[in-house]
């Protein structure tokens, strides 16, 4: 009889393209046992997956990974349409932002290659000591039955086997044994195996949508052209069909070309093995140097890399089960390469899905929490479909030119001004719940409560030094709490302020009710205090020092120094002389916001989803690895 | 007989401070043969030299290094000055920009342990598998007499003799031999030995210089202090004395202050061991508590680093010998702590120097390029001298108070004021030489030729994307031709670059006059050409093809697709419709200024001081070193 180990883990991800290898590194850095396998042999190095948008440049950075990806990727700023010329060749009918959120803090998008930005992560695991483990599959999964189990903050209710596959690279690294399966009980499980994924199938969730498919072409190239907008975003109409010009890193661009003419049978499959990437891009009926016309378009240099792929938008009806399991990434969302979002919609799964598992694992929040895990990442997919379907029909039906029905280019246009916010990520709204409270929305009148919060230039109170905010909220799995107090030279405001601070720390306070005894008093709370006071009259001893775990946690208001930044924090914020209090969430989005000398609402807010430090059971080394984990970031 | 080891090399650095490093890592990055010697055990740990000045952080940007120094350093925004109140204690009479510069790219100063900023270049030479040999001390040091040796560009003419030291830490690596003597025969030799320059001292080159000698004390310690601008430069006039605040890393600050109670005896020494730190902070005549009052000072965390250094204004009367020794940083210059240039000059030295001896050794230039070290550095350092010598007057002078002669404070402002171009570094300015043609300074009305280049936004013409253009003048040991060709639409400017475009590749042009037979087109001038079109208008096929080595090379000069930045390039540079042409050093100094049809005075300006490629002896190696480093960068 064969032994089949067994071991357990607190979060177990299978599948490590993005939305994998973002998690696990989140996780790993907030002190997480995680173990992450994928069936692949080895990582992929070139093609696939598209560039990164402005709020997912924004996530990266908050986990400190963003000028690396910067340093290599190509950016996007600019686009412009085509559309049928007079003469049926096409001709430039607009020219302008790719980014129009005018609060992005990066105003553009970027690309890299999808093994450059998994390198990002894997090499962030690497850090903590963690790595992928392939090829390795999953062949069973199932749920504990048993409610108490469940519930348990200390039981292992997820069984997992797992295989070690013999990869033809790895293959003398691996001892050949009779038996290569192992039995991993997990905490949680996170499936991020794709679009056809094994986990959203054992747990026989549905994808939802209409079964309209597409067939893509896509292929990465070093381009012969004289189009000259062959460097920036291109959406190209012509009577031949439609297709988008995407810049790349060094000499490369990706065409999408959607084959209209190629056709799936009735169970959605075609027969790709006959087609290649010429059959993208070389002149016939619908291909791409046909739909460029009058530009020409060749290529000397071999193809970096193509495919031909079938795609319905759909939905997993559930992102979750028993919230112990959970689906991210393409294995909850499939959709069309047009609106450009894959590769940003499974790393803000990931980034959503992050903070909440750390919080209840670490005994902060009950397991509730992890609802809001579908809540909103289901709300935002659906939208992300609709807006892909609608993207997409206007994308296949030909323009109208003269003589011919169609879409104008106008109605093209305002669709994507519409969606831009949605496009940019920057305009992401995450639905009223027990995590997102907007009664207090009138305090901010230029912050909207659900979105991310917005950047902007504060001086630090010591110094003068200006502070990007967003530099400030670090994706460290903490709470922001901003405190603008605003004028605290006004006695009105200062009293507030100092009703606030000693608030705050009384026994029954928002600080000592949540924050597990013997953890650092800024463990789950990190609060940061904006006053509005001129840089030359503010002295860090105004601010009650009670609300300073570092003299660095005091700020303010003005305009820098040398004059080119700051000074219009509370007016970008809309925020009032007589200031607010705003809860930024881990992951960077509003929480709620309150009046300043409200504190009582920012302790109902948390009580709806955290858990009163008398109810934590002690758990060794979590409060050590926090501590840990603060001390490097 | 016992055999002593010989080796030939093309740059022996003797000394590894900041002088030594920068230049290692400068030439090791270029693919030049490097040795480096210390005579130290392990590197310094904490403490020593100050921060670094805007334009010592541009510097640091042209090799890549910048991102990473500041990730890590303080920033220093804002100072403050204090002076005797009505009642005897110091009181603010000024608050105001640290940094006075409106071009600096990077507004303030940053301070970070000399150990870090060692670290750094230390970090990119072993990137190149180059690293500092220590403790290693040179015995002898010997140049050779044969004139034709000393002009020959093959020859190794100087001959120095080093002994390896047994070392505690590395005492058993080292095995004991009778002979731990070595000969290494130099092209060249740089002394980058501090103060007390060995290679200085051989060289028998004289310290000139008033013997004005003051003592200093230097502590850097965790302060606790009720002054509120304990975290910014402060400058402080007391009655009792005055002293300086300059905070560092985390929660240290390092306070300066001038013992003058302390007297040297008649050969400038004085009794160290008598002092400790508390001789500089603690009460009594004279030290910082005393200064401070009405604010307190003292402190319970240990005490980081201090030191009591006696220190003149000197400068020495040669940077080098023949042309094949040099010294750079502290072995060429002393003076007080109160410029907080110590650092700032030593790699500022080594920067001039990298260039020059790179462009010679690999026969670009002439040995008497090399010349121009000693004729720029030494002017500097004297300019550098003479403004200590005067700041530092004001320092020691007690301030006027009432019934009381001395310095005004607005004096004191007043001279910050006259050299704050000076002290942040951006204003430094070379004389005109070979090397610094000031003939074309009305083409480019802004711009100072002998300064370094000022930063600017432009577009790239294919894209739009903004770039600053410091961020294309990486430290590439190339020189950079800026083609401001204006406004390409209009007939008259496109003939006017295309004639230039022909120029340049003509048989006898700048390009085949001296690039090396066999090296890539772009090997000694990276050419980018500026023009100055409507970015929805420009087109990459509207400027010459000679002219782009690589379509990333056209830009043009338009407000941003966001609106964010750009379009003031041609106005911040005071440069017509006419255009011009802007050569830029190797080093990001401007050299030269021509009209845009007067390829001939560029031509003129290069033949000063570069050799004809037909003159250049092949030497293998260089051309393919020049490859790889480019590709790197």
């Amino acid at each position: 009889m064969s032994y089949t180990p067994e071991s357990q883990v607190e979060v177990l991800v299978i599948g490590a393209g993005p939305a994998g290898l973002f998690l696990s590194s989140a996780l790993v850095r907030a002190g997480i046992r995680v173990r992450v396998v994928d069936k692949k042999d080895t990582r992929v190095t070139t093609g696939h997956a598209d560039g990164l948008h402005p709020r997912t440049i924004e996530i990266l950075q908050s986990y400190g990974l963003a000028d690396r990806f910067l340093s290599k990727a190509a950016q996007i700023h600019t686009m412009a349409y085509y559309n049928p010329g007079p003469d049926g060749g096409i001709e430039r009918t607009e020219f302008g932002p790719f980014v129009r959120a005018p609060t992005a803090r990066y105003p553009f998008a970027a690309t890299l290659p999808q093994s450059d930005i998994e390198g990002l992560f894997r090499d962030e695991m690497a850090k903590y000591g963690a790595q992928v483990e392939q090829p390795v599959v999953p062949v069973a999964l199932e749920i504990s039955q048993d409610e108490n189990e469940l519930q348990s903050s200390t039981s292992y209710p997820v069984k997992v086997t797992l295989k070690r596959l013999n990869s033809n690279e790895g293959a003398e690294l691996v001892a050949p044994r009779d038996n290569n399966t192992e039995i991993v009980r997990a905490k949680y499980v996170v499936g991020a195996d794709g679009a056809h994924s094994w986990v959203r199938k054992t747990l026989e969730i549905d994808m939802i949508g209409e079964s309209m498919n597409s067939i893509w072409g896509v292929v990465d190239f070093a381009p012969e052209t004289d189009l000259p907008d062959i460097r920036i975003y291109c959406t190209i109409h012509s009577i031949h069909g439609s297709c988008a010009i995407i810049p790349r890193e060094g000499d490369l661009i990706r065409l999408y070309v959607q084959l209209a003419d190629v056709e799936a049978d009735q169970n959605g499959r075609f027969d790709k093995s006959k087609l290649g990437p010429d059959d993208i891009i070389k002149a016939s009926h619908s291909r791409a140097q046909k739909m460029l016309h009058p530009y020409k378009l060749s290529y000397t240099k071999p193809i970096d890399w193509w495919t031909v792929y079938i795609i319905g938008q759909r939905v997993a009806s559930a992102f979750s089960a028993k919230n112990r399991v959970f689906i991210a990434g393409d294995a909850c969302h499939t959709h069309s390469p047009k609106a450009g979002q894959g590769m940003n919609a499974s790393m803000s799964d990931s980034h959503n899905l992050a903070w909440k598992l750390a919080s209840v694992l670490r005994q902060w929040a009950p397991p509730s929490l992890l609802t809001t895990y579908d809540l909103e990442r289901r709300q935002y997919a659906q939208e992300l479909i609709d807006f892909d379907r609608i993207l997409a029909k206007l994308f296949v039906t030909k323009p109208m030119t003269e003589g011919n029905e169609g879409v104008t280019h106008e109605e093209f246009a305002q669709m994507r001004t519409k969606f831009t916010g949605f496009m940019s990520g920057i305009g992401i709204e995450y639905q009223p719940s027990t995590i997102t409270n907007v009664s207090g929305s009138s305090l901010a009148t230029k912050l909207i409560i659900g979105q991310r919060i917005l950047p902007g230039v504060i001086l630090q109170a010591a110094n003068a030094r200006p502070y990007e905010l967003h530099d400030l909220l670090p994706s460290d799995m903490r709470f922001k709490i901003l405190i603008l107090s605003a004028d605290i030279t006004n006695p009105r405001q200062k009293a507030k302020l100092d009703a606030l601070a000693t608030r705050l720390h009384q026994p029954a306070g928002l600080l000592r009710r949540f924050t597990p005894l013997g953890a650092p008093k800024d463990a789950i709370f990190d609060i940061i205090t904006i006053a509005r006071v001129d840089k030359e009259l503010v002295k860090v001893s105004m601010y009650p020092s009670q609300l300073l775990s570092h003299w660095s946690k005091a700020y303010t208001d003005d305009r820098s120094i040398c004059g080119r930044v700051g000074g219009s924090f509370y007016a970008n914020y809309g925020v009032s002389d007589d200031g607010a209090i705003i809860v930024c969430r881990p992951d960077g989005y509003v929480g709620m916001v309150a009046a300043l000398d409200d504190l009582a609402a920012v302790e109902g807010y948390f009580d709806k989803f955290l858990r009163p430090c008398s109810k934590v059971t002690p758990v060794s080394g979590l409060v050590a690895s926090q501590e840990k984990i603060l001390g490097r970031l």
